[in-house]
């Protein structure tokens, strides 16, 4: 376990910790960072800080909602490269050799040995201290991950620019999606849904707890700076902060 | 001028406007915002939040050394392949139809006309508003841009972490040199020097007014999260802290 936590950076983060807010933000793809011992995982230069290493734009995005809502945010610190910790630990996907055009040649034929080291030193600690934190509320907080995506997936456009995606339990997202914002094309499960094995986090944390919850999705050509990620923030809230009143006092 | 205005998008923003360290900030690649007017300047999907479009953690990092210095930050809200704002107009570079492996079609073969529409909207604003910026200090501030660069570079790797750059006065990058920092490794005019035609920016508004001026250069591997972008701006304090005193009262 202790083998890639030599160059100590946390694999678990929480901001916010004492936020008021009945809201447990996530986000497990904030990091683009890779522990020396992985090298680069033999990516091609080009796609060292791409978006198969990290969802782009999307820690900038958790960190503003965090401070809006005040509310507390979970970050990961390390590459989903690394341990992808929104896919189950046995799935192919938890450390691909393969994210749309982009080889991971590091992720190669792994050995089961391998996969253990990362998963006790990334994916077990990462959900273990997130499920301490969330038995921590005394209120049960709703559950909400941000995440992004690209504006083409092999080769096809992205009409979508906010994307909410639910699991088992729809009701945040939907909420979401009837309050509605202005500027921006909201779409329901898109562009993933629980059918591509996407809402690992929010069925083992949320669904299986009776949290309300939802994976925010949101464009990275929509999130190029600050100025940006401000604007979408904004629109967040506004579905945000009604579906919320309206799924806790339901 | 209004022509690529329409988005909204700011074509510089002033963080901490009020900072009273004796320090404005830069920087000028922080953005990978496209106007829509220009669409995605026909880029590749995976090229379009690349290295090519922003430098990759550069606005994080300077935002973070805005809170630390308690200074003024000067951001560019448009990508520099829209206007490269550390280049003379004129350069070909300024609007470049390549950059490294990646091309980028929407800028081969621009006309004087279609030049000059992006000039007057971005390079000529942000820096009239940059200079009027730094007339309002009543003690001439150090001038200190921040920047990032790939691991690799044409095949090449480079090991320098951090750079320090300077123009015709090498003051206050020398003094940041000799200060020294632990756990990152530090090269004077690497990876890039004046010689590559990269300290337009220091030379109009820094060497021009006799103001103490660096170009510092951050590998964008080692700012992949905002803990590891925490861990770099720390090791700039280092360095620049004891810089400013010296330049500052020499």
């Amino acid at each position: 376990m202790a083998r890639l936590a030599t160059d100590g950076a946390a694999v678990v983060r929480v901001v916010n910790p004492e936020g008021q807010a009945p809201v447990c933000l996530v986000c497990e793809h904030a990091s683009a960072h890779i522990p020396p011992e992985l090298g680069d995982l033999g990516l091609a230069p080009r796609d060292r800080m791409s978006h198969a290493a990290y969802d782009i734009g999307a820690e900038a995005l958790s960190l503003e909602m965090s401070r809006r809502l005040h509310a507390p945010l979970v970050l990961a610190g390390v590459s989903r490269l690394v341990q992808d910790l929104n896919r189950p630990p046995e799935a192919r996907g938890a450390m691909p050799d393969q994210v749309e055009t982009i080889a991971i040649p590091g992720n190669r034929d792994l050995s089961p040995a391998a996969r253990l080291v990362r998963v006790e030193a990334v994916y077990d600690p990462f959900h273990t201290q997130l499920s301490e934190f969330l038995d921590r509320f005394t209120t049960p907080p709703a559950l909400v991950t941000i995440h992004s995506f690209t504006p083409v997936w092999h080769g096809t456009a992205r009409p979508t620019e906010i994307g909410l995606l639910h699991d088992d339990d729809p009701r945040l997202a939907r909420a979401m999606q009837a309050a509605g914002t202005t500027g921006f094309r909201v779409d329901l499960n898109e562009p993933y849904s629980a059918a591509d094995g996407v809402t690992h986090l929010l069925n083992r944390h949320g669904t299986a707890r009776g949290l309300a919850n939802v994976m925010i999705e949101v464009r990275n050509d929509l999130l190029g700076d600050a100025a940006s990620i401000d604007r979408a923030a904004g629109a967040l809230m506004a579905m945000l902060t009604p579906a919320l009143a309206e799924v806790q006092t339901a």
